[in-house]
């Protein structure tokens, strides 16, 4: 497992939205943004539904996430983080996560998600292998 | 080609940041943030040097970006596009493009690269396939 310094846990778990990618079976990029935390040193991301990217991750766990983060380069190019890892889907637990996730992203009184009985869903949990981008955390 | 309303036009030139995806050698994902702009229809981003996007490109040209986007949906969660296209390298004029984008993300007094006889680079021209996302680019 990667040690996360200081500076990675707090850009990954600021708030800022995550923009994942999966491979689609073609071999082509599938991406979406999606709302992220730590767990054990894993990135955890709730999904309540199926859909492509679970479809994707179930035949090939090789994700990639990028976040934007603090601060800048001398000539101005804002900071941004890249973690590489491998993804597991762990049945249940996406309307517990997403209710902690939504305290951080929409607002501490924020009840979500915004429906009665939601399906349990997945929990990717992407184990972290390398970080790259440009910031304290750059190879 | 395919057409690119007001919206979509707005969310691609208004100073985010995009995240590029291109396909590694092994079929993993790489990843970085760019700056980019719309020029007759395609996303454009310069790139002054070589580099793992680079050669990926290159090689597959089947590549993904993501940026957000103004506004959220019903229940708070932001608004984001996803652009899937093909990308080429075109030779040279990657010092003038990074110029005109860096009036928009840096400032409009800004003067870049900065340095004196920067390479002439690449510039990559994105040719889009299919949006997704979030918002009212949404299939």
């Amino acid at each position: 497992m990667l040690a996360l310094s200081d500076e990675v846990q707090r850009a990954l778990t600021g708030g800022r939205l995550a923009h994942l990618t999966t491979i689609n079976p073609d071999g082509s990029p599938q991406m979406s943004v999606v709302w992220i935390g730590l767990e054990d040193g894993d990135i955890v991301i709730g999904h309540l539904m199926g859909g492509r990217k679970v479809e994707n991750i179930r035949r090939d766990p090789r994700v990639a996430l990028s976040v934007e983060a603090e601060g800048a380069n001398p000539v101005g190019m804002r900071n941004y983080l890249v973690a590489y890892g491998r993804a597991r889907l762990v049945p249940g637990g996406a309307p517990e996560l997403l209710q902690r996730l939504a305290r951080v992203y929409l607002g501490p009184d924020v009840t979500f998600p915004p429906m009665d009985d939601p399906p349990r869903g997945h929990v990717i949990h992407v184990t972290l292998e390398r970080l790259a981008g440009v910031g304290p955390w750059a190879p």
